[in-house]
């Protein structure tokens, strides 16, 4: 195999990984809309999303053996494509974390999963969670560090979010058990989301540096 | 290199994962002991434990990129070396699930999170999860596909059984939303376990076969 048609390979590996990072932004703003605004259809399409995501994982990973077999990589190549095992599988589990949520919301549709009261909370996962699956696929096309540290700001938002939504269903949740499982659940589901997008960045900061910060 | 440090070095890496699912093992037991006994001790143990895990898994993923760059590997060879990436991966993420449950125990020490009625179906969990780690550490020995479609046996005993602690919740559950969302969390953590057993699993087929059952 010639030089060129190895990087072709690559690119279209990067490509791919690309793709996958707007699928699983999609994703995530699917499930969003189907748990604000109790949307059937918007639950069905990601659920739909994430079986492409999976297929396009597996396409991923099955380029990777042929790829080194094929031709002698250096050592660049090779952090690559050992990065971008990493980044398909993180990106993959984004899609699965936005399918449970849209499982939830068909498990209780034609009730809403999120009371009033939590309503503000869920927005503000939503939102963090949609900028930070924008700045992974920009951080996947610039490699810039300083991109990938951003999306530790908008984790944080996540987590911070989480504790505030669980300190609301633990204090007098007047919706019941049932309810505030769902939630809890559906907290968790954003809260890992975040942290796959900032395992991408790591892989991606990993990519250009060489070094990675556990 | 010659073949043969070529061969010490896979035999390097396939101990590291067999080492590493014996620690993953012991996590689980450790966090269902520290659960069941309200066993601060042991909760901290599996938090240590987890720190070893998540250095080992570092290591074992910084041996893959030397590992290929010093020799022209076969097919087989790099399919190992994908596999076993993915394997770390899987068992890293057994760790931290196992901390995450002795993080919910040592956040309510020194009361318990399991009141009497949810014992029986948390033990069940916690047993199950020790026989999927036992089975996991032998397949990684044997590679035997048997062995490893075992293992979804067990995953679904322990999928039925979060069911049952979820509808036991939410049926009028006495202890109050807090405790709830207490255990559906540790109830999500054993599933989670499980899974990420089952993914061990299906690399370790993967890597006998060529082929994958997504």
């Amino acid at each position: 195999m010639s030089r060129d048609s190895y990087d072709e390979q690559l690119d279209r590996l990067t490509g791919m990984l690309a793709t996958m990072s707007r699928d699983a932004g999609a994703a995530i703003r699917g499930a969003s809309a189907a748990l604000l605004d109790v949307d059937r259809g918007a639950a069905e399409a990601v659920l739909a999303g994430d079986a492409v995501l999976d297929r396009r994982r597996a396409e991923a990973e099955a380029m990777i053996p042929e790829l080194l077999v094929r031709h002698q990589p250096v050592a660049s190549d090779l952090r690559l494509v050992v990065c971008a095992l990493r980044i398909a599988g993180a990106l993959g589990r984004m899609g699965d974390l936005a399918g449970h949520i849209a499982k939830v919301v068909l498990m209780r549709y034609p009730v809403g999963v999120v009371p009033q009261p939590a309503v503000p909370v869920l927005t503000e996962m939503a939102d963090a969670a949609a900028r930070i699956a924008d700045k992974t696929a920009l951080v996947l096309a610039t490699r810039d560090q300083l991109d990938a540290m951003q999306l530790g700001l908008d984790d944080d938002e996540v987590d911070a979010a989480q504790e505030r939504l669980l300190a609301m269903l633990v204090a007098g949740w007047p919706y019941g058990v049932e309810s505030a499982i769902d939630l809890a659940l559906v907290g968790r589901y954003y809260e890992r989301y975040a942290d796959q997008a900032v395992n991408v960045a790591r892989q991606v900061v990993y990519l250009v540096t060489g070094t990675i910060r556990l």
